[in-house]
């Protein structure tokens, strides 16, 4: 029987500012991508959504971010792999804080918005967020784009990896997802998105903009966690998967 | 013997904005406050200062304060125990962050400026700290300010506790400092210093403005880090300190 | 005939996060705070709202705040009057930018939250507001709570001044505001409300929770922008003043 | 006789984090250009510099950066044009409210680090950036880099320009700068220095990399007020120029 993880970015508010609707989507999900306070989330917000996770066992990760609120980390920046150690080790650990006063342990780590798609291309950036990772605790799993620079580079360091695809996005022959500024980026029909995530899962290939067969390996599925199209689509992706005998765990539970 | 902890603030420079000596005031003390961003120091900075901790076999501690940059975490700001909770919770994992990925323990926990100053009067405010310390880690030592309400709510919740004393301040008759802003708060004569801070640490005494004597618990004495004459005065005390019997090592040693 | 102006702040999203009712709240009120960036807004709102205020004919004013965005400014922070001064000229700056971009004038200032309130009742920080808005542009017209130190410090200056008052607000006898952890602090009953805040304006007057009649200067009265109640109860303090000939417009309209 | 304006980055202290050495590189230059906070400076060290500036008869100008403060603005971020010209605006403003709060006048803009560098090659930036101080005062003079995308979109708008050139860089062919990460990008010797930048005022050339002679036009040129090698090159240009009857004053000065 085929296994999939569903992972959600949640923790987005800051202050007095609510974003997501975190208490919705936790029953929908496995893994919980928490932001740290960079791009979004704030001591008090990151304390809250580790309990709520928890309450709904779900497992936790850190979302480590860029420096910029405003722009919501997603706007690339051009730091030095040091930078990336650094911020990515501050900011796993300050969740760390919040997992461990609540007795528990944090699954997994996935980079989030502009570092998450940079560490996807730059190999030094991919290696020094892999490295933080490692340094802080090698048993941490890596979360990355499926066939990116930050996969190879957890795989190498000797971290446990997940590849994350993307139910609403189109790939390319090579593997690589349709950039958002071409059209067709996008599968805005439900229907067509659980066929190509379904299929990348149990048979582990997806069909390209050009009409080839590309070799995918799926272990968690990005689901969103804004709006409430996204609560529904998450409950048709648990139903279609419960058809097909995809069974939905969290990647670190074996 | 009678044996004291030499603590200093470290880590306190912020992006190219260079404060303190670190690396000359180091071989002189025993545990490092270390700043974690909120009120001086960054990723990089914290990074560095843990490394450089290690180098000198100084203990580390984590040195939360509060959001205020500019201010350098002095300005008193009217946060909620909860909030207290969460800021000290985050600022500690941050820096645990960069101990684990060392390979090492962090020692303590001592709250910065206007932090530390509201939790030795506000039973709540150092209860919600404690409580945070001893979540994120009950073998952790808290520093408070001797015959504070910190040194008491760490006792309370069963941490390890660490009286700091000031060489440079006078006490009233009640056992507090002399407020800032009266004269003679401050001992400017570096002999006078050292014969308060020696009397302390063997006799558990010190003279009060009002001339009684009073009783005085000294664990760890707090070392100012920045300017020459701090690197001077570090070395009298230490040599005063061998002279008197009186072994430094950090409070975490036994 | 009595004449009145309706205020209200504006411009409280920041980044990616939405805050506020702009667009529907604006063809109700005469007067718009706008935030500057410290304890909500960011650069790209600003812009944005600036520009909504003139769509609608709104008169725009600065609405600055402590340098605490997680707190949205209201948690009191211990700053000097120099550092009131400065922060308060940095924002009204700011947003006077913004102003000048499109060929208009900003109308008044109104601080925000925290230091609206240390405003109220401290003098040193009243003055040193006062002066920074006088030093800026002494055409500006400076909004204050009735009969606080902020409005006594503005007109010494030599500043026209707004007294702001609640609808939704009980007097005590001193003619102070119930302070919010008391109860009937707030009123519930919109009827209620318009009552008071109709004999307010029309006769100066109001009853204070001892059941005296106390003087009430109102000039400007605060709407709140957040919520579909808000906008209800605007609607129908606009439809009561019609009512009772009291015309609604902007306190820099002459 | 020519005539040029020496201009030196201020105000880049914050909090109590101090840089640069401005009471003693102001006597020696003739145009300020002032951090507005977002790279470096806070409100109360700008009201600080622009008295400072004031008090030396130096010309005030806003040094608007990237929001990065730890990464002192040097660091590329991928703002968009709408961002770009929202930033800028925000911070002309912000410092124009010092400057009018001491009833002067701003004489031009340069943008800071990464910022003037992206604008030097990115023509939407560059027109955003103009347009934002065109928008806020089309009196104001807009400082580039010689040759730049910047002065390109000042001219175009009807701004004022500045051509800013380097005496310790050398150029290419075709009239860039040599890229810093290249060898002989920087100009160690002070006497060439000297050479290079006196033939660029007197005569509009210079000797490329390539050794041929390249156009120039020097408007102002940019003065390090970091270090004490930089106070003594300040004073070795202003001693060359004297000779070379080269009189220095600002570039606002008719």
């Amino acid at each position: 029987m085929h296994q999939i993880d569903l992972n959600c970015d949640l923790g987005e508010s800051f202050g007095t500012y609510k974003k997501g609707r975190d208490e919705e989507i936790l029953p929908l999900i496995t893994s919980a991508n928490i932001a740290c306070g960079f791009h979004a989330g704030d001591p008090s917000v990151m304390g809250k959504t580790v309990r709520l996770a928890l309450d709904n066992g779900v497992k936790i990760g850190a979302h480590p971010g860029l420096p910029d609120l405003i722009g919501f980390g997603r706007r690339n920046m051009d730091i030095s792999p040091q930078e990336a150690y650094d911020l990515v080790l501050y900011q796993i650990g300050a969740l760390n804080g919040f997992v461990k006063a609540e007795g528990t342990m944090m699954q997994h780590v996935k980079p989030h918005g502009a570092l998450y798609n940079m560490a996807a291309k730059n190999k030094d950036l991919a290696e020094a967020i892999a490295k933080a990772v490692y340094k802080i605790n090698p048993e941490l799993i890596l979360f990355g784009l499926f066939g990116s620079e930050l996969i190879v580079a957890g795989k190498k360091i000797g971290l446990q990896t997940a590849n994350e695809v993307f139910s609403d996005r189109t790939y390319q022959h090579d593997g690589t997802l349709t950039p958002r500024k071409e059209k067709n980026a996008l599968i805005h029909n439900d229907e067509q998105a659980i066929l190509q995530v379904t299929r990348m899962v149990k048979e582990g290939k997806a069909t390209s903009q050009q009409g080839t067969d590309i070799e995918v390996q799926a272990d968690t599925i990005c689901i969103h966690g804004d709006g409430p199209k996204a609560l529904t689509f998450a409950q048709l992706i648990r139903d279609s998967f419960a058809k097909s005998n995809i069974s939905i765990r969290a990647i670190g539970d074996k």
